[in-house]
This record gives structure tokens, sequence and C-alpha cells, in this order.
């Protein structure tokens, strides 16, 4: 089996996103690490979808935990007669790609492609199994390939020596700049911004770094006006769940302040990621409200007087001006030039 | 006794910040408050000191318990032989002034004059607990006194129905702005950022307008900019640290990023509180730089990975061409006039 994840952080590493083996999905618990270096064991699909609900993966990890859950529905149903079967997967499908409704489109590629593979080779008398896990390891190669592309770019932005700021955690483009660096024996300080309520920045983004060597410094949110005014950032970089076509950005919420204050002390801003042809503007992106309530939790537990209310949107938008370039897997793009990217037709990508 | 609190939100009462009574001073825990209301109480003045350095009580705490441990050492001291009481009572001075050093020249002006309230009395036989503990609620109630003048003018500054953005705990001035308000039966609505690492927006300043029936909302230090792109906001205030003679302000960091948000979305930063003669500019202070671990941890538990660094700068420097206003005792001034406010001379503060 080929595999892409050489080099990668612990958190990327294909095992340690969602892995199917022996009738269980074993998840990293992305909630507790790195304080706790936990896997959820899922022994049903069901247990998939719970747990992708209950965020114990999240950003990309469930595209490989939906494919590795297919496997295990494949797995709960092999001693199932051939119709009985198809139907049980059939339910898995719709039950994985809807585990969250806002990606529900994204992971349905994932899942309704494994549902194709496991009806053909229930049809030809194959195993399923092996098969499913194989295309969604395929699946992984081919975003962590297409990523390292990204991260090559984005690793050219930074000064040698100089010191990137980031925010929430930016999945597999964090993976790929590292090993862009190592490759290129490149080295460059990392300031990441903790990202409450949940902690990605601190968490997740940073142990990568920290893993790997960079000298990494975790900020809170409040810090980055003070740190861009001691001029201690070359570059500020993001990746986004929404690039629009017209080069502005919807991410994490908090991006949107960074960026005006990386445009107000000269700090260009880059976002990567592969810009999502048919949202033209801003205006077309709804953005997620999340429970209010979390917005007012401390590791869990409530900090607030009675009647106090929360707010908490998911992501925030940042229009087009305060975005120096977008680092796509086809080179870097000025947002007036990105129209440019969509020329040529797109390959596979989930 | 006359006392100035009537009207203030219960963290702003005098027993619930530090009070001496029957050999004890009970301070109020204002590390868990909301979450659990409890009182530290101190059967020695060296208790005290170190309540103070533990943040039991922060802000303007420590000016009301530095007094009432004098209060206190006067009472432990009570059957000592007068020199050896005045022993005694000098190096309890000492040691309540120094509790922290960055605010020791404050705490001296209220130790000392205790001290000398103590040896006059023992010198003229007279019981010093009492006088102390008068001289204490009198420093208060000027204090309380002269930031209902800045609370009112505050308040001014807000429109009827609309919203005033805080950051930090206030303090004093929270109390103030709030009593102004009912007083003039005048509502507004309140966001308070949560001010990471220890949540003084969300835990002390939320709390005191929530308990007297304001509509406040907690949000975490990243969605500034979120709310203030979506016109959520009318007017942004922060008490300070130190305002400098140019209208400059020194105050918990986070200020900073919030007045060029500010800026940028067209929203008026006003900075309440006695500006300080002889800081003329940013330059004439010096940040307290805190320990850096602090940043990292989440409730007290460490959330970061082996390797990752913290920092954490007490304060951040916000320049005078940021601030609309700054409202004192006198009214409001623009950065440009404040040197009119040092004209008149100025009366006993603390």
């Amino acid at each position: 089996m080929i595999r892409e994840d050489k080099g990668m952080p612990f958190l990327l590493r294909y095992e340690n996103v969602a892995w199917y083996e022996d009738g269980q999905v074993r998840i990293l618990d992305r909630r507790v690490y790195p304080r706790e270096v936990k896997f959820v064991n899922c022994k049903t699909y069901k247990e998939v979808v719970l747990a992708i609900q209950n965020l114990v993966t999240q950003s990309a990890g469930p595209y490989t935990a939906v494919g590795m859950g297919m496997a295990l529905a494949a797995y709960e149903s092999r001693n199932l007669e051939k119709s009985e079967r198809i139907k049980f997967l059939e339910e898995a499908e719709n039950a994985l790609r809807n585990a969250r409704i806002t990606t529900a489109s994204r992971y349905g590629i994932i899942t309704s492609r494994c549902l194709e593979i496991a009806k053909d080779a229930i049809a030809n008398g194959e195993d399923p199994i092996e098969l499913i896990v194989e295309d969604t390891v395929n699946s992984l190669n081919r975003r962590y390939t297409t990523m390292q592309k990204v991260g090559d770019s984005l690793l050219e932005l930074i000064p040698e020596g100089g010191t990137l700021l980031t925010q929430c955690y930016g999945e597999t483009i964090i993976g790929t700049v590292i090993r862009a660096a190592k490759r290129e024996n490149k080295m460059f300080k990392v300031i990441c911004p903790e990202t409450r309520p949940f902690l990605q920045g601190a968490r997740l983004t940073a142990s990568c770094f920290a893993e790997e060597g960079f000298d990494t410094t975790v900020v809170t949110d409040n810090m980055i006006g003070e740190i861009l005014s001691k001029n201690m950032v070359d570059v500020f970089s993001s990746a986004a769940d929404t690039i629009t076509e017209d080069g502005s950005v919807v991410n994490k919420v908090g991006t949107l302040q960074i960026a005006l204050l990386c445009k107000h002390f000269g700090v260009p801003y880059y976002v990567t990621g592969i810009p999502d042809l048919g949202k033209k503007t801003l205006d077309d992106v709804k953005i997620e409200m999340r429970n209010p309530e979390e917005s007012l939790l401390l590791g869990g537990v409530k900090q607030t007087q009675k009647g106090v209310k929360g707010y908490y949107p998911s992501f925030d938008k940042t229009p087009y001006e305060f975005v120096k370039g977008v680092v796509t897997d086809k080179g870097i793009f000025s947002p007036e030039e990105l129209k440019n990217y969509f020329k040529d037709s797109d390959g596979k990508f989930y």
C-alpha cells in the first residue's frame, strides 16, 4: 500500500487520524490531545458517527473516519445475505454522510464512492473491506500530495529564521509545510494563538511544530496586537473553510481580526487551500452559529454568572483586501489573479 | 460610619472586597467567583500578604486588603508592650506595602498612613484598630466618590439602548457606571470579552452587569473583529493601569488590539480613570512580564505539548491616536486637551 504520510507529525499520520483494523475503527481523540494520547475504538459504524458528532476528530479528520467507517460497516455485515448486506451498507452510508450537516456534501463524496466499491465487490464475490480501506487511503494520499504543493509554496513565503503566525489548526497544510521545511533544511519560528474556546492552536498546531523541533510559542487570542506591535511576526497564514472566487476567506472565528491587525502593522496574510468554485463572494457563504453556551465554558466548566449570555459564530469573514495572496496547489495568486486558478480543469481531491 | 458602596454590585460592596471584623480579615476569592462564592479568612497579617500575592483579590482589591491587614496587625499585637507593638506594626506595614512589587508605591500610601494612625493612637492610649478600619473605609469612600464622577461621565457616552464593549475588569468604574445608569433609569447592553488567561471579563465584569439586570454577553477574545464587523457595538471603554500625560493607555493585554479594531470599524474608544502625572509618554512605562507558563494553562491544567513556550505580558500599550477621549473625575478630555486636567491641584485619592 502506497502511503503519503511519511515524515508527518504524529497527529497527521494515518493511524492517528482514523484507522480500520480487525473489525474496529480507531480514532485519535483530538479533544484531549496532547494532554492525553487516547484513542476511541469504534466497534460499529454508528459509534463512528457518534465520534464525529462529538468532535473526537474534526477538521479533515472526519473525511478519513467516514471512509474507515464504511469499511467497518462492511465488516459488520459480513455474514448477511447479499441484498441484506447492501441494504445495511446503504444505511451506513447515509448515516456517515450526515454525521455533521454542514460538511455532509464533502463526506458524501467519500461515502458514496465507498458504497459503490462495496456493491461492485459484493456483485463480483469479492471482499469489500480491504477495497474500501484502500480507497480511503488513496483519498488521503491524494489530499496529502495536493497539499504538499501548498505547503511547498507556503514555505517559500517564510523568511529563513523568521516567524510564522498561525490561526486555529490548518491540518494537512501544517504537516506539509513542516515536511517541506525539513526537506529544505529551512527553520523558522512559530507563534500559535490558542484559539478559544477549544484551543486547536494551543493543542494541535503547536504540538505539530514543537514535536518536529520548531521554536513554538503559544499566545492567548488577546495578545496578537501586542506581538505585532513588537515586530515579532513576519508572515501570517491560515487555512480556510472556504476561499471564495474573489479571494476572500471564511475561517475559524478570529481570523478576521488577525488579518486586520496584520494589515495595520504591515504583515502579509496568506490564506492556504483550494478555492471554492461557485462561491463568488462572501455573501454566498452562510456562517454556522454554534451553541452559545460553549463560549462560557473553560475546560467544560461554566465560568459565568446566571443570566450571562454566550455567543459563538464558528467562522468569520475576511474580505479579499486583507489577503495578500492565496497559496494553492497551483501556486500563489493575488485575489485579483485568482480567477486564473479556475481556468484549468480540476482533478479529484477528496 | 459613612459608606459610599450603596447600590453597588456584590463584588464592589466593601464586605466583599476585604473586611476586618473580630480579629479576622475576610477577602472574597476572586479567582473562583462567580463559580464559587468563597471567602478567605485571614487570621494574621501575613495571611493577608499571602492572599494578595496569590491573587485572591486583585485590581483595586488589595488597596482595601492592606488597610484591613494593618487593622489585623493592630489586633494581633494588642497585648504587646507599646514599643514592641509599634515594632510589630512597622514590620506589618513593610510586608503589606510590598505584597506586590509593581503596585508597592500605591499600597504604601495606605499602609504608611495606617501606621501613623496606629502610632498616634498608641501614644495617646487609644485603641488603633477601629481608627485604622475607619481610615480604610474613608479611603474606599474617597475612591468610590471620585470614580462616581467618572462613571457618570461614561454613562453620557453610551446611547440609550446601545451596546458597550468592555475589556478585563474596570473594578470601581464598572460599579459606578451601573449605579449611574440605575439612577438615570438608562439601560444599555454590554459585551464582555472573556479576557484570557484569568477571565476577569467573563467572571467579574459580566457578573456585575448581569446581577444588576443588564443584557450581558460574554465573547471569547478572538470574536471582537467579528462583532464589530456586524455593527454590534456603539462604544468601547476600558479602565487603565496607567494613562500617560499624552492620553495613551497601558492596560490589560488585549486592549491595544480592541482599540485598533474599533478605529477600523469607526467605534470610539474611551479610557476611564485618573491620568498619571509624571508619566509623559508610553516610553515612561515598563511592562511587567508574568510567568509565561500561565498562558499555557486552562483552568490550571496545562494544555500544550512538551517544548511549547508561553508568553505573557500583563499589559499592552495603546497610543493616544486610538483614544477618542479620557473620561476622568473632571470630565472628558481628548488626548490633546489632557494637559488641562493637571492644571488644578489634585486631592487625596487612595
